[in-house]
Order: C-alpha cells, then structure tokens, then sequence
C-alpha cells in the first residue's frame, strides 16, 4: 500500500510488505525514542488527537510519538460535550476537525466510527479504538514486539508457538493480532480460555484455513507447555452484562512465577496488553515476575512509541527525512533505556 | 485601533478599518493555515487557552491557529475543578493566570466575565464566548466568510441581501454578525423567524438607524427569495427553560435541496455557525447539500482558523514579520485543501 | 545533592545549598519567564504532567516552565477513568508512562503515592502534590519569594520573623516552608491559629531544636507586631469531616488595609498559597490591599514560574546551557513585567 496520505482503519488493510515496511521504519525510529537524537520533520504539523472515550495510555503515547516527531498535538478528551451531544453528524465532526489538523487520532466508542468519520476527514485518520472492534497500532505494536524478542532469542514469527490466554471473545487485542498473524505462515495457536470466552470461530477458522495449526484448551497447565510467547489478556468486565458475571472468570487463569519455572520452557515471552489486573481477585500476572527478564510488558508499550512514530512518518511522507534535521539532544537522560 | 496588546471583548470595540486590517492578515494566514508553508513567528510564545465552559470547536480552532504560527499551547477545560469553587475571585484568577501566559483566549458561562478577568489580566485576553453575550472571533470570521463567498461571486458586501434563519432571539452569532454589520452600508436583512424568536428590537432599530433595510417574516419561502447570503441557525435549546420548550420550535424552518433549488437565487451563499443538528425532528439544514458548492458551512470553519491566525498575529505584533521565518512544510498534505 | 536524574519529592532532601542552587538557577531564569529571551535548551524532551487530582494553577505553572524551556507537554488531568479503576498498580502505571516522557510531574490524592510511583519510574519524577503530605516546588517558591521580598528591604531569610496565619494544622503549605526554614538560623516564628488548628507539634518542636524561636498564640493583633513576612492560609475546608465544621473557622483571622496599618511594621511582606477565599463569609484577605506594594501574593506565583523552570533545568542537566540556544523574542510583550 502507498502509506502517504493513507487512513489507518483496520489490520485488514495490510499486507505482509505493508507490516515489514512499518517495522523498519519503527526501527529507524529508536534513536530518537531512546532520546539519543531529536528531530524536526514534522515541525509544524499538528496532530488532532481526538478521545471521545478515554485512554490515558493510547492517548498519550500517539502524543508523544507526534512530538518526538517534532510535532505538535491539539487534543480532546471531552466526552459528553461535544457537538455530538447537540446532535451534530459525524461527518460534520469530520470535516471541521479535519481543517486544524495534518492528521487525526480517533477513539471512539462505537464500531465503525472512526471509518465513518475518516471518510468525510480531509486528512488522514488512525483508529485508537472503535468500541470492540479494531486498533490497530496496538496489533502492530504486539507483532513488532513479538518479532524483537523473538529475534532476540534467534527465532522468527513463521512458525512460531504463540499461546493466548484469558477472554479471548471480548479481547480486541487478540483478534487483531490473530488478524496480522494471517500474513504468517505456519503458527500454532494455543487458546486457553474457559469454554464461555472462547476466541469467535470466525477467527479460529480463518487461522486453519490460511495453515496455522489452532489448539483449544482450558488445561492452563497443559497449553501452557512448548511455547515460544504467551500472550495473557485481561477479563474485559466492559463487555459484560455486569459485573457479578465478569467476576465468575476473573483469577481463573493466572501467571505466576512458580507457574512460569514449571510449565513453560525457558525464555517464553510473556506479554500482555495492559492494564493488567493486579487485584487480589484477579491477579492474571503476578508482580513476582516483574524482574524477568522474559517479561515483556513493558518493552510492549515502549514499542508503542515507536511504532506510532513510524505510522506518522510513513503516513505523512517523512520517513527518509527524519534523519535530515536530526541533532543529539543536549539533556541529561541517565540510562532510561 | 492599536492592535498590539490589545484585548479582544466585543465587536463593538472594532471600526470597518480595523476589520479591513484583520481580514488582511487573514488573507495572509493562508499559506500557513493550508499548510504550504510553516512559520516560527510565535515560537517561544505560550497561550493560556481558558475554557471555563467546554466548546471543543472553537478551542481547538484557537489552539491550532496559535500551533500554525509557532507558538505552544496550555489548556484548561476543567470546569468544576477550578480555584473558583474554592471562592476565588476572577481578578485573582487573572492575576496568576496571566502570569502564565502571552495571550489568553477564555470562555466563560457568564455575560461580563471575560472582560471583568481581562482587566485584571497582565496579558491580552480574547473573549472566546461568554455565554449569551459575545464571541468577537466568531461575528469576524462569519464576516470574513461572506466577504469572501460575495467576491468569488463577484459580489460586495456593502449593498448586499442576506436572510437570517431560526432562533434569532437566542443566537448570540447572529447579533454579533449584525453589530459588524453596522460598519457597512444599505445592506437587506431578511429576518425569518417565528414570532416568539424575533431578533431582539434594540438590534433591529440599530440596524434601521444604520441605513439598512430590515423585513421580518414568518414565511420562509418568501423570505429565500432574492438572497446573497442566508445564515442559518441552530434552535439554542441550551437558552429555553425546557427541552419542551425548545422542542416546539426545532424543525419549524428548515433548507433541503429541494426547498433552495425552489425559492433561492442561484449561488446564493449557505451559512451556519455549527453545530448543525442533523437528528431528524431539527435536521435545520439537511445532508442533502452538503456537496452543494454553495454551502459555505465548512469553509467558515476553515476561516476561523484564518481570522484567529490574524488576531494573534495582530495582537502579539508579528503580522508583519510571519514570513521572516517561513520555510516550505516538509510532509506530505496531499490534496486536502 | 547531584540533581542530574534525581527525583524532587520531599523537602526533606534538600541541603541549604541545594536550596541555593535551585534559587540561583531560577534567578537565570528571569529573562525566559519575563519574554526578554526564549531557549531551546529542551527542545525535543517531554514533560508528563499527570494530575489525577485536578490543580489548574500548578499544572499550568509546571506546563509553562517545561515550555519556556523549549519543551513539549503531554497531560493527563481525567482522574476516574485512569486505568487504575481496571485495578492497575501504581508500579505498572510508572513503568509505562515513564516510557513516554523524559521527566514526569504528578499529582495524587494519597500520600506517598508519588514517591511509590517514583520507584518504579524510569525517568525523574517532580511531586505536584500527593495530598496532605509534600508539595516542594510550593515550598520552594514561598521561600524563594520570602528571600526576594526581604532583599529588596535589604533583609534577609537568616534571622528573620515570620507570623504563620489560619489554618496551620491542614495547611500543606505552612509545614513544608517551615520544614524548609530547619536549613536557616534564628528565625523567630509566630503561629497564629484557633487552638483546635495549631501547628503539629512535631513540627514546633523540631523549629525549636534547630535554634529557632516559636510563639504561639490565638491573639492575631499583638501577633501581628514585629515581623517581616506574614504567611496567611486558608481554612483547608476539603480536610475537614463536614463543611459546617469548617465554618467555625472560616473568617476567624481576616487581615485587611487598616488591621495591615494599624498592627504591621511598614513594609512587612504579605504572602499567602493561593486560592483565597474572597467570599464574604471568609475574605481571609482583603481585596483592599489588592494595590499594596507589600502583597506579594502574585509575585508568589510567578516566582513558581522560575522556581520549576529551575528544577526542570537542573534535573535536565540544561542549567548552564539554557543561555546557548537563547534569542530575543520576537513579538509585543509590552509592560507585563
């Protein structure tokens, strides 16, 4: 796909070249995450960071992406007092907001809003999240993690293990990774989920049929064996009738360290979305992993970062140029990374 | 008047030259607001952006205008949360907020309390809406609008027809459109209203002592006729003491294709300050326009960003020097403008 | 104290010279903060100003200072819908926004909760306020001002009297200036409060081992007599079980022009933390001292200004080098200063 001027609406939208092309960028982009160099290629430019549901973390890290660009952000996280409330389209939404912005992020609660309102925007729109149905920089971000640690570990995605575990009928995250990793060949798939949250057969069918060898479980213990990453997800109690419902499931699958030592082999990534629940009650990824170095929660959100930066760079035509007006920066940052 | 430090209340603070002076910095503005090329005129600078009542569109519109020249923006869009709860007056409130800031654009629920923060402001302030009262910004770029749509139809505003559409006893744009109208000569006001949302009187009898014509009807298709310009407006339910209220006047006069093709002048030029309610029992101006080249609605917006351009510019003294630090933007902008 | 990567949490970690040098560097800062000059010394780096308890006044002050600099702010001020309501521990919150910013100010409700988050942050951490515990950046500007005050009647902070005024049990304020007066020499205080609100006595004491001199009293008249510097606060009424029990309180001490006349030495500074409560039933102080030369109160606000621009650049390692990248504004800033 030509990536300049493009929406960002969906991980259909890509193709395999598509998903390398933004991960080498994301590579290029380190330096400048990482606070060794700074650049100006977007001075100038303005994102219109759009959140008519909240999402501090989405939120602020497309902000920072947009800055560490040389960018600056106008944001709105406003919810009930839009327009919206006085009745004003989304198309009308779309085509005013468009006029201050380069580019827009959108959050929006409801499926199919944000393609909605990319339609009538005058310049290009990435979805942060349309209700349950897609986001797609947290896929890519999760792909682009999967494939560091992998490689860190001399391995690759084709043929990988991946295990997911959790609500994988209300998981976004999960559909839309099991989405990118189509593009894959040969991958097995374990699902561990109580037989209720099972991942919808639609997906489970489309990985059979593109080769991907899919195995259901709710023997945590069993599933959690011969993996090369293991992808953990939160009950997503939003999406429940209440939250009594919700709580049935919550804690029934947990990560731990004492599980980790015993069941999966050594150097299995652990990854998860976040937030994680750290309650009692729930507790899906124990605290007493935080120092593993297989943990990889948090080299996740950090690729956030600098997938978004490549997502802005490709869309807005400056990926080559981002080196042109780079400088080192002239602050201390101790040894952050 | 001296621009440079000005604060920006009221329209009625403004000659005609004073108008001619922002529009001409407007027309100015547009190779920067069209992002052909950036500027760091303002760059250094920090506007204090006050939303004390939430309006998304017009904060934004103000904060990418200062964004465009340069400039950084620190916002408040917290409402119940400020010091005033905790019995702040506003002149200590513009003591230390003004400390902040180089400019500061404020919206408030309350008629008076942007001037009465101004004048304990050590800063500009610019009035971005306080309640019923003024929005100063919104009169000049409705102005600049039609100023703009007449002479791409070869047309002027002095002498011109122009029909006002809805609650005009409400509508604080309509009033401020009028009282810049002032400024101009023999021009035709056709005001159709019901009768209980008549333009104020005080406003009609000004407008007569200026030298124009005024017709006040309830019949909206004899109204249409013989237009340049028809501004419509929104039924301010917000103003009513009941959604009932309101609700026995929303959709009482509305413009669709069919009903413009039949009773309007050719070319004659669709205006709406937006929000637009597009629900069903309003719809005031119907979707079925919108490709129509002479609604106007989305370049108003697009001009706010001009004419906001044009008073920061004005009032911080750079309007001259904007293009000493001009470059070409260096991103991709497609065909957006 | 090396301040390259150190966390501002406490005033208790702070040396006298470390005071020093925060005062001297914010001395530099003058010319940034009054618009003479503007710096890049932080283009580039991001500040992370996340308020989960709302204060206008110190987040617009943190934001300011970050952007004079030349830095770019990414805020968060939505308190409820943080992913801490999905049960996210503050440790995973730290891990993951430090990933975003280069130095993060935060604001909690819970004491100790910024110190927590510190911990596990990657980056410096500057506590807005964790509740009724430590705001330093307050009680260094207070004592900042102090020391400019008394210098311009050729005083000075060793040796002085200052009268403690209000609510002294609550007042977040009053303890950590006095926690920060330990680190001077034979200060004589005077604390003028209800008896039921008096200074913990963990803190008299202390002022009193450390050499100074401690007078208690509830007789605001005669307390009056006799000082440099007079520090009024306002009834913490949020501190309170019950609104009613405040109101016992409310408007007990008021100081105004003829009490200032009558009691006061000539030129004896006027402070106070901000907000007051100008309502009738409070008016702690008078708005009839509002053009008095010795009410300080705004100066106190704009020294914030100076004060956190000091500590961001000293963190930053950017102290010595903010002259570097320094130009001469460029646009009417007239007489603000």
């Amino acid at each position: 796909m030509d990536f300049r001027g493009a929406h960002i609406l969906s991980v259909k939208q890509f193709e395999r070249t598509d998903v390398d092309r933004v991960f080498q960028v994301a590579d290029a982009m380190v330096p400048y995450a990482h606070r060794q160099r700074a650049t100006r290629a977007l001075e100038g430019a303005i994102l219109g960071n759009m959140f008519f549901e909240p999402s501090t973390r989405t939120r602020v890290s497309f902000g920072c992406a947009f800055n560490l660009l040389g960018g600056q952000v106008r944001e709105t996280t406003d919810v009930k007092t839009s327009s919206i409330s006085k009745g004003e389209s989304l198309y009308d939404t779309a085509r005013v907001i468009s006029g201050y912005s380069d580019v827009i992020v959108m959050r929006h609660p409801q499926t199919g809003s944000v393609a909605e309102f990319a339609k009538a925007s005058r310049v290009p729109v990435i979805n942060g999240g349309d209700g349950p149905n897609e986001h797609p920089s947290q896929a890519l971000l999760d792909l682009y993690t999967i494939k560091k640690e992998l490689q860190s570990n001399d391995g690759q995605i084709d043929g990988m293990h991946i295990a997911m575990i959790g609500d994988l009928k209300h998981g976004r995250t999960v559909h839309s990774l099991s989405q990118l990793l189509l593009l894959y060949n040969n991958i097995t798939f374990t699902l561990i989920t109580p037989a209720e949250l099972r991942m919808p057969e639609a997906i489970v069918s489309e990985l059979k049929q593109a080769g991907h060898t899919v195995i259901e479980t709710e023997d945590m213990e069993a599933g959690l064996n011969d993996n090369d990453t293991i992808y953990l997800t939160r009950i997503q109690e939003e999406r429940f009738t209440t939250k009594l419902e919700a709580d049935i499931y919550r804690g029934r699958f947990r990560l731990n360290q004492s599980i980790y030592t015993r069941y999966c082999q050594p150097n299995t990534v652990i990854m998860h979305p976040l937030p994680r629940d750290s309650r009692a009650e729930a507790n899906e990824l124990d605290n007493d992993l935080n120092q593993h170095p297989s943990l990889a929660i948090f080299r996740q959100t950090d690729n956030g970062v600098l997938v978004r930066m490549a997502l802005f760079a490709l869309i807005l035509g400056v990926a080559e140029k981002v080196d042109d007006s780079a400088r080192d920066v002239g602050w201390y940052t101790g040894g952050r990374f």
